[in-house]
């Protein structure tokens, strides 16, 4: 029986589970290894680049306003081309104007600086002497890897120089055994995808940024991405980390080892902390077993109680094999369906309010199917889910995670949107939406969705054209509210220049300071990544 | 058909998988909550009072020789006292010599102190202000859990004030959406398992002392234990802590969120710093779902290669449901079967090289005992298994695991045992067991045992007596070994006192700078916990 989309491919069958509800399923699949999933974020900076600019002004732009150059960093002479270009060769040393603008500006064209060189190292040896020199001349430093982020924490603010790591991109060796990936920093992460895939393996990580982020920037900003509700953090993932310090220590931390307490474990101190602390050079990571059996359902929820309820019964019921529990309000859906192409609601219609997509990924296919559909048909007579439908293949599969993906794209299609990434406990992490909908009642619309497993909202505020107005109805309220509730607002993108003053809603004035006084023993000069994660009155 | 061991409520089934090999199943079971393991080290400490105080002169007493009381620190006076009891009553103040005895001692009586002050702060505040009066006045202090560590890290060198834990034991609250425990540093982890199993969630550690440390002395040590093949380390399952550092200042870390990537996160520095750094108060947990099926398999393989491969089988074909991977030499065996009452060998006879233990633990029973099942025949008709056995029930499950925790018991039966406990490479792991048995020859008894699926190895050298030109073929070299494959000299115990000096194996001098910069920036008049974790050396 063919039901509901008119998508030729689509071969649902309809199993009546109870007289008033229906179940609709379609067969497991595979998921193909590099899915057609895409980082929900990216879409935004493809298709909205009248957005930046907008943003550029009121962010960035504002940022500008508050952030002097710190006048203590030297100014690049040319002496101090000579000298990089004496251990770096001519090659290492990047003066091109058209090199050194991309350099100069973020992927979404919201951030950019005015660096006026960029270095390439080949080694560790090349970064130590950079940084050591940098040190000693009072030379401001920006580290680059694949320069993917989001809150401007990976190009210049002012002339800072840029230490790009893309020329260190080895695999130094793979323990096929425990699965322990030792690399240097500049590695692609697809790439590493690609490689440790081949030997039976997957990243611990992955995101829709992984044809161009590197490791040593995922590992440096703490990216959480899609595979963080199985997997969990990179803090639990990652062995071992060579770092350069400011000054040119190379701190030699590369372990291998699943199990070590010998002394402070100083890799934390460097994973999240941006670049401020030290420029990572090599690591090396802990990759699970790549399992072969992936399914993908999606189901609605008649209230945002039952999908919290669901998810209770998925992490008991679906426990090893559960790999994805994401959410959308029904805005989110409507959005996606009146501008997304090519995109088709699997579900009947809008009657419901609220949406779940359900991943498994397990060792046995057929099992793990009988298992995720057994769990279904139990919560729709508990009345935890409504309606559903499994995918019976990649394509219905890459559909419903496109709907997930997509919103992002869809949301500035409308024309303006504000956009949060907030960490909050999850019974309440609705609350902030209908909150903001009741602040900005037609002035705009106010969709929520994101990573429910982690506790991660993404709430966008649509709204026909930015203005300050509706901006203050939204800030300082939804960091405020955030705080409230001690949740974190930014769960997954970190703090870099865009919210290195916003600090403060998420952690203590007393955390704040050590993290101060960190940065001050480790780059005491201040070097490294200046103006970002921390509030300048703190340095 | 019964096989093999005279236990009246055995029963094996025989099962031909090949014309040479055999293959005994015993059906799945339920594991008990809180089932019948226990520390390994925990036998050693009981049994070997006589060996104790033997240790006791080879390495405290030379560390002792070693190490002067620090003049710095005043001594205790009765102004002292009154002011602790002017915050803490009569009651949190303790003077009375055989209550201090019991906390100047470490339980294996190896390490012992000479406190005359134990105080029981009963909240933050008052660990605060505890210490807060110990900076000023330059009182060394002991911070103080279950005192169940094994490296003298919980006990008093000198005159060191004990500041105990045991008086904050209040469970907070729990988020069962997600399964995320707060509670005071003092809650006895047992204890918390306990509650948290009752709302069908388990603690991601488990360790043989459950019953009496505590989950404050856990994250300050970065406990291992018996689930971290499948949980990983409390680094990935650690969400929030509160910690009061030596200057008595409260830094409120205590977030229940699953992502926040907002500054540096700080909380790292505190798990596993011994209590070095600062006094862990409080403390966020994410607990995964307790999943109710339980195997377990014993099993023999023919060499060391074997095992290793049976591992990475394992991974890939168990995967998600892998929850224990643990490897024995038959020297281990026979020693167990020699020395451990009432235990038996499940398989025919001592005529295998190497043995495993394998346990699975996921959400449906028989589904997990059939694909065993799969995998195990699998393995044999690849060659990695020579033969093996399924237990039926708990009684059965807990002799193989009696076989394997019994180990160290039986170990201290023959008179002397010098114990190590290593990270190394698993492709590596035992070749320190067969070198060091040439290094031995006929003078002492060489085992090698331990998590293979951590890389972590125990191993035992078992000799008459304690003698110096023993001692004298096996250290350094087990030690400059280690260091030259890059492994740890303390794969989950810490440094405490034993091993302080002894860090520079395992990490490189940059590294322990940093560590004594950052100890000096958090504690620069070094109170917390004095004479551990770092070289005297370097403060």
């Amino acid at each position: 029986m063919v039901y509901g989309i008119p998508h030729t491919q689509y071969e649902f069958a309809s199993r009546t589970v109870s007289s008033c509800r229906r179940f609709h399923w379609i067969p497991s699949l595979q998921r193909p290894p590099h899915g057609p999933r895409t980082n929900v974020e990216t879409y935004e900076g493809k298709h909205s680049a009248n957005m930046a600019s907008e943003v550029q002004k009121r962010t960035f732009g504002s940022a500008a306003t508050h952030i002097q150059r710190n006048p203590a960093y030297s100014e690049l002479n040319s002496d101090d081309v000579s000298y990089f270009k004496s251990i770096l060769g001519d090659n290492g040393v990047v003066q091109d104007e058209d090199r050194i603008a991309v350099a100069n500006v973020d992927w979404m064209g919201k951030y950019r600086g005015a660096s006026q060189l960029l270095l390439l190292p080949k080694n560790t040896t090349e970064v130590s002497k950079i940084l050591s020199y940098c040190n000693t001349r009072r030379l401001a430093v920006v580290p680059q890897g694949g320069n993917t982020g989001l809150v401007g924490g990976s190009v210049p603010v002012y002339d800072e120089v840029i230490v790009s790591l893309a020329g260190m991109d080895k695999i130094i060796s793979f323990d096929n055994v425990n699965g322990i990936l030792t690399s240097e920093a500049g590695c692609v992460l697809e790439n590493l995808s690609t490689f440790v895939e081949n030997e039976g393996f997957i990243m611990p990580l992955d995101l829709g940024a992984k044809g161009s982020c590197q490791i040593g920037g995922n590992i440096s900003t703490n990216a959480g991405g899609l595979r963080f509700i199985r997997y969990g953090s990179l803090h639990g993932n990652v062995l071992g980390l060579e770092v350069v310090l400011a000054d040119g220590t190379i701190l030699d931390m590369l372990t291998t080892l699943r199990k070590d307490n010998t002394g402070y474990d100083l890799k934390h101190l460097f994973i999240g902390s941006e670049g401020s602390l030290g420029v990572v050079t090599k690591i090396s990571v802990l990759t699970p077993a790549k399992l072969p059996a992936t399914n993908v359902a999606f189901l609605s929820c008649n209230d945002y109680t039952s999908c919290q309820k669901l998810l209770l019964a998925a992490r008991r019921n679906l426990g090893e094999i559960l790999s994805a529990f994401e959410f959308m309000d029904h805005h989110c859906i409507d959005l996606a369906m009146r501008h997304l192409e090519g995109v088709q609601n699997p579900l009947p219609a809008s009657q419901y309010k609220f949406y779940v997509l359900i991943e498994t990924t397990g060792s046995d296919e057929s099992y793990d199917k009988t298992k995720l559909e057994a769990f279904l048909l139990r919560s729709m007579e508990d009345g935890l889910v409504s309606d559903g439908v499994i995918a019976q293949d990649i394509s219905q599969a890459s559909n419903f995670w496109r709907i997930r993906e997509g919103i992002s794209e869809a949301s500035v299609k409308v024309g303006a949107v504000y956009k949060y990434d907030l960490s909050i406990p999850v019974e309440k992490l609705y609350d902030i939406v209908e909150e903001m909908r009741c602040r900005l009642g037609d002035n705009a619309e106010v969709l929520g969705y994101g990573h429910l497993g982690d506790g991660n909202l993404h709430l966008n505020i649509l709204s026909s054209k930015y203005d300050d107005s509706t901006l203050a109805q939204i800030e300082p309220f939804v960091y405020e509210w955030t705080s409230s509730q001690r949740g974190s607002i930014s769960a997954e993108h970190g703090l870099g220049l865009m919210k290195a003053e916003k600090i403060h809603y998420s952690k203590s004035p007393e955390a704040v300071q050590l993290m101060a006084s960190i940065k001050k023993l480790l780059d005491p000069n201040s070097i490294l990544n200046p103006y970002k994660v921390l509030p300048q009155s703190v340095l």
